[in-house]
């Protein structure tokens, strides 16, 4: 459990780097960061007010996030003496760099000598219990894709929100890094061991009330040649109710792996409707969640009205267009 | 890599503890193993020359390997000094306990100071890379199961036997710990990292000859809802020319998940055939065995025969009948 808001970390990034992560904290929860705190020859500017840890801290904030990530997930040697001045200002650390934290001697004598906690969401030690199977209280939807890297997350925001402005009860649960610092806690798939994939699934969706919906970060694909096992964990563990099928229709193969061509949306549904089914025999396709990004507006609704017609269920654009009906869909269920 | 031949390290267990590895072993690769060292009390006798570390030493042993699984996997604190002993006598130690070898520190200085190794096979410190899903030369076959422990391991000892007898070049590739006390070699898969299963498939079937065959264990099952992940990892990452389905006819659900009822054989090779096509679009199932400890030798026959009309490939129970025609079916792929 990360503790928020966040002062966002970008230390003297060059304007090349993305600040992917403190952006995403800035679009879906915005309340959550009070600030950015950037170094003399930074590039980057978030339009956040400009803060020292010290300030941040009076100001409410409860950690400084690391919100750039610089080329191969290293932490510079010359960040440290900040990254231990904010600790010192009252600060826990949140990275999603490959580095630890925890890794930094002087941090993690600053930390310990000062009660700071450091968070690499990248990593974890937390252990699961192997899957029970058992059907847990309370619906779930989580979205799928037909590759990595085309919506998945940004469609379980997009409809949690959406959701939660009707007043339903819906959480966001987050499986990868990036989600984690938007929701301020979750897990890692891609940390846990394989025997412990769909256990760590059903511990991130326990139990909930009959009406509450827990909307799950999808991760990888069933049809990408090195992903597809954290990708069944999550279908399996997550028992879903609820499917959204992710896709890019400029996308013509597995991104990395061109011998390997996307699936049909038809393929695609089939086979995830199949492996849900296993732990949850209500499991079906609510919607199809398109990423248009490439595309004209024209090509954009004929791709959209074409998923329609051969899925049969409603399809959108979270940044684009038509979210509405597929939350009718999910509040028909 | 483990070092043959072995002396089976007996301790004191009672007569109620299973030698499952060490069984193995003697079954498999009776040259392998040089003889068993009991202590007073000791309740277990697997026929074979009783010898302390140093005679086996003299008699060519290069490793101890750990016969019996105490209760849940420890190691009796008595035995410590016993396997001090062995390291000092010249021998390696193999373990497939839960506890480490190298966490118990006298045997650490023991096997420091005299240059001899520690295995613990139930536990992995290689790292492997993502997939690449590139095809390589050679062929497989896979063994995988509508449950676990039903038979993916014998039957894959089995059919490479049974392949090398007919001068064919295969060899059996391990995937769990007693599959590698074995094989002397090999990944157990369930120690891998999720986003790295494929890959470590990937990496214990490597490149091969045109007519050469890696004989695959299986693990788990895609119709477990706990370990389904694994299994997908093996099948995505061996990429079988060959798949071998097993399968207890007498057993009706998921070993101690009994809601979860098993599938017929059409359906887990339609499953299984599927999900290997991601990867290899010649994968096919060659043959069925059955494991049918719990028939009669007419009701066998009887499954054996049901099998090869619902699937029309040869079956076989390779503690009981058969083997030969599935030899012949893989032969002539």
């Amino acid at each position: 459990m990360l503790r928020k808001p966040y002062l966002a970390f970008l230390g003297d990034a060059p304007s090349s780097v993305t600040a992917k992560t403190a952006l995403g904290v800035r679009q879906w929860c915005p309340d959550d960061i009070v600030g950015q705190w950037s170094l003399p020859g930074c590039g980057i500017d978030l339009d956040l007010p400009e803060m020292t840890p010290g300030q941040a801290r009076a100001d409410g904030a409860a950690s400084l996030l690391i919100g750039v990530a610089p080329r191969g997930g290293k932490l510079p040697e010359s960040w440290r003496a900040h990254l231990v001045t904010a600790v010192e200002a009252g600060l826990d650390i949140v990275s999603g760099l490959h580095d630890r934290l925890s890794d930094i001697p002087e941090l993690a004598e600053a930390a310990a000598r000062t009660g700071r906690a450091l968070h690499d969401v990248r990593h974890n030690d937390r252990s699961f219990a192997i899957a029970s199977g058992r059907k847990r209280a309370g619906k779930r939807l989580l979205t799928v894709g037909t590759d990595c890297a085309l919506g998945k997350k940004y469609t379980a925001l997009a409809i949690a929100q959406a959701m939660q402005k009707r007043a339903m009860l819906a959480d966001f649960r987050a499986t990868g890094q990036t989600g984690i610092i938007i929701a301020g806690e979750g897990i890692a798939m891609d940390t846990v061991g394989a025997d412990f994939l769909s256990g760590a699934a059903e511990a991130l969706t326990p139990d909930a009330a009959d009406d509450h919906w827990d909307i799950i970060e999808g991760q990888g694909s069933l049809f990408h040649p090195a992903y597809a096992p954290v990708t069944l964990g999550l279908v399996h563990g997550s028992q879903p109710d609820a499917i959204i099928l992710c896709h890019d229709p400029a996308r013509a193969a597995v991104t990395g792996f061109p011998d390997y061509p996307l699936p049909s949306l038809a393929e695609a549904a089939k086979a995830y409707v199949c492996a849900a089914r296993l732990t949850n025999p209500a499991a079906r396709i609510v919607a199809v969640s398109l990423n248009t990004l490439e595309l004209s507006d024209e090509a954009a609704r004929q791709a959209a009205s074409d998923a329609e017609t051969e899925l049969g269920v409603p399809c959108f654009d979270p940044l684009r267009f038509g979210i509405d009906a597929a939350i009718d869909a999910i509040a028909a269920l």
